[in-house]
């Protein structure tokens, strides 16, 4: 993680990303960064990464190499109000920050991750070209394209995904989290097409979480996928367990596997 | 490894976690549960670790992101009673610990390691299919169907593995371990069904434990692998070369050659 | 990233090597050259680097190992007069170095970088033996042969390639670069023949960058990629945008899918 | 790199090891081990490393983690005599012993690893199965069988690989190493046919060795492969120009592509 100086420059913007505590967003977002660009999921200043804290939406910015990032780096919003309290001159607003948003208003989440994951490409390319097509099943909404759907089930990761986008982590007797998919439930990942420019996801996104009420991730088509969690540590790990399912996914369908 | 106080707190059960010692059970954890995140085998909190020192079993909790794991994290039990002598409030016991236990109560193993490494469930899956069947042999348990056996020989790596699941490390003339498989062995690894919550396979893994008494690991459909081995030393590798005879095995498939 | 002296040893040669500066091309060269031993680029001392600071061009030698390369094994060139500056007397220029200075005289690049990626291999395999052919397009020149481009389109990390080689990074409303390509444009790369020299590769490499004025990058069949960019941070990005290409395209033409 | 005390302890046998010089073999052998641990070519114990430094040769033991490896862990030999100098108690000296002193003696080697690398094993099955024959050439050895060659031409990296085992690196006119082969030319392999104990590999080992004066390794069926160089840095550039050579040739093989 970057270092910080121990006091902030009176500066009321810096002052929002000046700390020591590691969990404070502007340090925690780069320590993730860093760990992503391992992961292969931010590569080439790709992907991206926002936590909303109170009233304040830290959001990793446009173009910047990830594996390098700093708190500086660090633009800050305004939730209720949309305003930026902090905005580095020397660079740009992430394009992600209308979708990120899209995740805080309307799943209450904490935290929103997208990566340009190579496994989550070629799973919406598998599904394009209808090679592992979606069951008819009663989540899904009635009007959803079948190859618009990533569907996979008795995996033992999906007990990974929340229930809900945003769940709960109460423990089951058993061990089971209340608010997890279970072994026999049938995963489902709505696939939306990309565009040229990737704030016009917004409508699309929008719409694909209202209408999969359940899900705590949306892929993007040739582009990556954005997943969210009640915090930072349930964005993480869903990202990371979806990433899984998605490169077994790859695996299994080069040999011939169904998925569901 | 994680830092850990010069001095425990006079508490008796945090006693049990703070150590200078890197061997000593709850910093050994963590330096393993960092190492096999790296590995891809603890992901998104899923797969687990447990060392039993004397009366004491050492047990990574649930739901901890492995990379992030900290001596005081640590569940400890009583070996004799199952009591736990320390519980961490915030966390919950691992679903793993029947399972644990059953290795180290049926094969006196010294430490257990579960990950869900996706070389294991691919290797589970092509079993499933009957894409590559165990040949009839010697050891194989009657009643044992023969999609539920991983079989492989005549790979230089088997020698990494024990016979008889906590063997002897006696080196016989030549540098042959006395207790392990040698390169013209056939190594067989069961493997049980997976079931909706993960302590319930508690039953089938201590039936697959005794039908195969030279096992030191029980596969696990469509999610992750079992190993065990005297000390951490001798289940590590063993976990390790196991996973390096999964690799190369869903590699073979690929390549439509045959494992035995 | 290695550690240097405070100050210079008085040798005009060393002062242009030694500096405290982390961004100073002798330092920078070294930090990415780790960073590249690490990607799989610069395996066994092959591929390289090297970056244009005013009139200086600092350049990796020949036959080091990339993960242990230091600012001391750095050639400095006169870039007006082609004369060494420094030549560490135990250590060969680089047989890139014409390839290299290429990019700089003809697209005013300020880094260039070379690298012998599997994927970069690979991607050129496939177009030799046809099995992906480029369609014919605007951009194509009339006498460059259709197995002798490697295209691809309709993939979000395309809009991490800048159009016209070094590109402007002027951000336009939308949050798209200026010069960049965009999502539904056709990325394409040339490839050239290997030779048994490297040097002997300026003139067709040269004759590419001209004949394709929008190309950042050249590929060279069985060999590699030369990627360059206006400074190191277009460089590297574009560098590691297109091996996110590469790679993604190698698993696509596995599972039967078309580029374009 | 391990740490070591600043002066040895008196104690002849401990004198050889104890060395502030990073490139001391007992030093440089641990730095190179928990390299190669990361490159999954040492995995659960497998493989090995010897470095002749004058008349000692130092020999990683059996069995030990090569991550975890220390100076003290280390075999020191005379050269000469064939007698241990240094024989750690608690530890099995290296079955691969016999086999790293027939490169020192019939290659006049400095240095000799082995690694269990996947793709090494991967191309001996290829191999095994005629999948890949190697063309008759005029190096190849009339009796050798033609599935027990590994060829490929026209991959840059083979330039990586010197001719005659420990060439020269007197660099000719055009950047090309004297002593290594060309672009054009073709690399050849032997491959020898594993046994039940390693020791028992010296035979046909020093026969490939005899049989192919040009190779720097020799691949060993559904095992790994032996390289060796006139020092470290020769036998580590080829350990890993072959290492990338193999899984580009298993890469190629799943894409229906010929080697020669």
């Amino acid at each position: 993680m970057a270092s910080a100086p121990k006091k902030a420059n009176g500066n009321n913007a810096d002052a929002l990303i000046f700390s020591d505590d590691p969990h404070h967003p502007a340090n925690h977002i780069c320590t993730l960064c860093h760990q992503f660009y391992g992961h292969g999921w931010v590569t080439g200043t790709g992907g991206g990464l926002s936590i909303r804290k109170d009233n304040h939406v830290f959001i990793a910015p446009s173009g910047v190499q990830k594996e390098l990032m700093r708190p500086t780096d660090m633009f800050v919003m305004d939730f209720q109000t949309g305003e930026y309290l902090r905005r580095p001159t020397s660079l740009k607003p992430s394009a992600c920050t209308p979708l990120f948003l899209a995740s805080f208003t309307k799943r209450n989440a904490g935290c929103c991750i997208h990566t340009h994951s190579q496994w989550a490409v070629l799973v919406t390319l598998i599904c394009e070209q209808n090679l592992q097509l979606a069951p008819p099943t009663s989540t899904t909404p009635q009007d959803w394209p079948q190859n618009a759907i990533f569907s996979i089930k008795e995996i033992e990761q999906i007990k990974g995904i929340s229930r809900g986008g945003v769940g709960s982590t109460e423990i089951l007797e058993g061990g089971r989290k209340a608010g997890n998919l279970g072994f026999f439930d049938t995963m489902e990942i709505p696939i939306i097409e990309n565009t040229a420019h990737e704030e016009d996801l917004k409508d699309t996104l929008e719409r694909a979480i209202e209408a999969w009420p359940e899900c705590c991730a949306v892929l993007v088509r040739r582009h990556g996928v954005y997943v969210w969690g009640k915090d930072v540590k349930q964005a993480k790990t869903q990202a990371e367990s979806l990433d899984y399912l998605f490169q077994l996914a790859v695996e299994m369908h080069k040999m011939g596997m169904k998925w569901v």
